[in-house]
């Protein structure tokens, strides 16, 4: 066993609460544990579809991967285990990097919630069989969050009873959606409905774009891969210009509103609705996106940090490891109490949903505006810190985290893609505001955008740290797990006021020898926490087929990983 | 002409300043920028080195790329110009992704610094003609900032004459330097130095690694490249392991400390040295890698927001460019003052270092101490403002800051190493602490590091700030200039002192009145500078072929320039 790996047996020995106790409490209970657990045992022990080392695969070798493993999962490995493609078991296997993610989580929920019972019973058994595999077109290279920006038309042709959908300009042409760049047939695609030369606003439609027995392109279409990017290795996402393409009327999809064949348009439902599943999809997100993003970055730095031994504290004694230096305990644990509370709030959210659509069977949708708003400040505060905060555990773990060994630069470059697809950032902070502060002038509301941005950050943060403080009021749990989860709570909250004592100062709300009492109480809580380290971060339950690291696998025996590594890089299969 | 190209023509007429006039105060005189460009003139006409579409490049495509304009360079392009290898000329072209950056910048300068005149006679031809090519490989798995740690020993061996390289355990192998992996031949290797079992700490020895005809590892070597990781694509960082491998007595690099035959130890100069050119080096990377980068990034995000136009202001008016959102004036503008400021203070460094070596020959080096600080401390803050930039102007882009079409993601992942190599960054913070404050009990020390980190960065800050506004009076230029140059200045130092107010209100240097003046005066430089935006990134003159984007090249043309970058995708290569 290596010096490492008995540093951190060492560290496990000290731990003072029950880890699985804890890990089952951030599952929501031990029979999720369970079934989380047993889906990862049936992938870790199926070569075909367990992870392979991607830190030194190419973006064409990842996609390719990632293609084949879905193809197997859906065609070989669900059928084999009776799950079912929207049973609990698949929602923990897509955490294992398929493709297809946008076919799979997008396409065929956008098809139930848009299409007619016709429709859905039409498409959705060949989509569920890959016989035809879809996208959700919707940005374009000109705009994105700006929907109604948005050029691509579908004109309607009473004569033909046919829809032509057309790209006016370059600019014009769909950009980014997944899988659409090598992969999809079909695309659900959201175009400006136009009849008789009047305009009817966004309107989602089926359009097939490749043949389904030669994939080639057909006529009128121009569809490819947009290149190498930040993150999403495995998709192809990808371009599609529309040139006066024609589809049947029948592809609209109408439950909400439909065309008659003589043009007539008729509405069925309040477009309100669409907000509703925008706030599912991004509890949905943060927590699969960016907060466990974030937890796997805190088990890499958190692990790697207790065995890495340098520098001296006192001169002569022998090296420490790095998480004896307060800075480090500072970089790192604010981080791990992040994930914790974050965590839970994100699961508030999904609750409120819930409770949501519940409301929404009676009619009553009321909920609706503060829903939308809390999600959107949600959705932009927590990739935010989520994908700085990964940014600061990278580098935590000094020049070896730079190296994909270490894991975090594939982590990190998939969380912060959170921070602008489904609403950037900014614009979100901004509609939450505005959906909670109501709007005057677009002047005034233009110049004093800055600081309503802040004040929503403040707003968004007081609601995570008041959740997960009555959460835990009211959790049963044995005393050492409560207290662990108290030292978080106040370590995340004082993290959050000492990060800002400058709005506490001016209002006069902290006394400048209160906001000294706080940063004191901040290093306090960080010594009392670092005995647990180690505990808190084993209790994500991340094996080490999940976190593909070097540095931060369960045994704590970096070097020779490292090595092990290394060894296998492209350019070494020759020696010269 | 495409609307974008008209807006940003549109914007450069209302610049009110002489853009020339700024590039050459920012270049340090117009002879300098006639020779800068001369030298980009000469690369970007000839297709051997003129610089490639990386963003759709593999790794290997990279380095194999980079090794072959590096020679080119070396070999044809030098001699035909007329430029040695140390010419002013060079040190322009290293800008354009070269390979080789550890032989030419650290292997060569280091065998000058570290070797006697006879040493320097024999290896420096041979390295100037490529027929050795070194890496300087100090850096091991185990240890990296902490020098004393390493591992790596040189054993004298009386009897042979000889030093015997040994690394004792798998973390001692040298790991990361540049070259290494598959380039170098022979290493300029630190070790611990060790004479009748006695230690003398770390010394400069010359070790040949690889056959020079076959190019195969010598025995006892084991050499490879480390794998994909953030950045440095075209480099070949390596690992290197060495088992008992001999070496002749001669090969200890001699001028400052040297082993008689019979094993007597002779030094000649002060340890203390290495620090002078450690602070060079600092200067050099600062401005090369960091200050560069973020200048890059502004160039892309401010052009790429004045053309790209979302969302209405007022509804019903056209839309606007995203560049009236306020939100969008504070993300960009203060970097644009950001790069200014620090590319001054970083030429001050450069000046100080300059007068301590004429000092220096006058065996005057009191200044030392208070250079070494002042240059960790830059180098961490620098380096991490720069970075923390860059993620945010690219993030500021929206979707397509992702894409490695901005140029954006490859500028970020070259300058973000800058905050861990040459020193990790929070050592570097506290080494100007200790070096700047003294220090007493160690576990005092470690107690307030978290404070003493931010004391720090405060000092440099100021340092920055006052170094740029003492430059701007003594400044000769144009009254619009000075102008622009002073709202620049104020712009940086307000929205530090914004960021910070915490600071400010606790000891009472600013009222919470006077820090919404401050907040107040920020918004309102934004929107004087805003107009000149353009004219401000247009001032760094980086051409088209080194900013290698479809997002901000000069011309505006942003979608037409996106969609035959994608189309370039290794993806694309078969419609199937």
């Amino acid at each position: 066993m290596s010096r490492e790996s008995r540093l951190l047996e060492k560290e496990r020995g000290q731990v003072n609460f029950n880890v699985e106790e804890l890990t089952n409490i951030y599952d929501g209970g031990a029979e999720e544990t369970k079934l989380r657990r047993k889906v990862a045992d049936v992938i870790q022990n199926d070569p075909e579809v367990r992870c392979k080392d991607i830190g030194m695969m190419t973006r064409e070798e990842r996609y390719i991967d990632g293609v084949r493993r879905c193809v197997y999962l859906y065609k070989v490995l669900l059928p084999r285990e009776g799950w079912t493609p929207v049973s609990k078991e698949v929602s923990h296997i897509l955490r294992f990097c398929m493709s297809f993610g946008v076919h799979a989580g997008v396409f065929i929920p956008c098809l139930l919630s848009f299409g007619s019972d016709e429709q859905i019973a039409k498409w959705l058994p060949l989509a569920m069989q890959f016989q035809i595999i879809g996208t959700y077109a919707q940005t374009e290279m000109g705009h994105g969050t700006f929907l109604r920006g948005l050029q691509t038309t579908a004109t309607y042709d009473k004569k033909n009873k046919e829809f032509v959908i057309n790209c006016p300009e370059i600019s014009a042409m769909k950009w980014w959606p997944g899988d659409l760049g090598k992969s999809a047939n079909h695309a659900l695609l959201m175009a400006q409905l136009v009849i008789d030369g009047k305009k009817y606003g966004m309107h989602p439609f089926m359009v097939q774009i490749r043949d389904l027995t030669t994939h080639m392109p057909l006529p009128g279409i121009t569809v490819g891969d947009i290149g190498n990017k930040v993150g999403f290795e495995t998709t192809d996402n990808g371009f599609l210009h529309l040139n006066q393409v024609r589809i049947p009327r029948e592809n609209l999809l109408c439950k909400n509103a439909e065309v008659k064949p003589n043009g007539t348009y008729l509405t069925k439902a309040s477009d309100k609705m669409v907000y509703g599943s925008m706030v599912r999809l991004r509890a949905i997100i943060l927590e699969s996106e960016a907060v466990s993003a974030l937890g796997k970055a805190c088990t890499i730095a958190v692990r790697y940090s207790l065995v890495r031994c340098q520098g001296e504290l006192e001169p002569g004694k022998p090296e420490v490891s790095v998480m004896e230096y307060m800075t480090q305990q500072k970089k790192l644990l604010p981080y791990v109490a992040m994930t914790y509370v974050t965590h839970f709030a994100c699961l508030k959210l999904s609750n409120q949903y819930n409770a949501f659509t519940r409301e929404m069977d009676n009619n009553d949708i009321s909920g609706l505006p503060e829903l939308h708003a809390l999600s959107a400040g949600m959705k932009a505060v927590v990739s935010e810190q989520c994908s700085d905060g990964i940014e600061i555990l990278r580098k935590s773990c000094g020049g070896h985290g730079y190296s994909n060994a270490s894991g975090i630069p594939i982590i990190w470059s998939s969380a912060v893609a959170c921070c602008t697809y489904e609403g950037e950032n900014t614009v979100m902070l901004l509609q939450c505001a505005r959906l909670v502060h109501g709007m005057a002038s677009y002047n005034a509301w233009n110049q004093s955008s800055v600081e309503l941005v802040n004040v929503v950050k403040a707003h968004i943060t007081q609601f995570i740290v008041t959740t997960f403080a009555s959460g835990i009021t009211e959790l049963e749990c044995t005393k050492p797990v409560k207290n662990v989860l108290q030292q978080l709570c106040a370590l995340y909250a004082l993290s959050c006021i000492n990060a800002s004592t400058g709005d506490f100062l001016k209002v006069g709300y902290l006394s400048p020898r209160q906001c000294d009492l706080a940063h004191e109480a901040e290093l306090e809580l960080l010594s009392c926490i670092r005995p647990n380290a180690v505990g808190l971060v084993d209790a994500f339950d991340f094996s080490d087929d999940l976190l593909q690291s070097c540095l931060g696998a369960y045994d704590g025996n970096v070097y020779e990983r490292l090595f092990a590594w290394a060894k296998k890089s492209p350019l070494n299969k020759t020696e010269v």
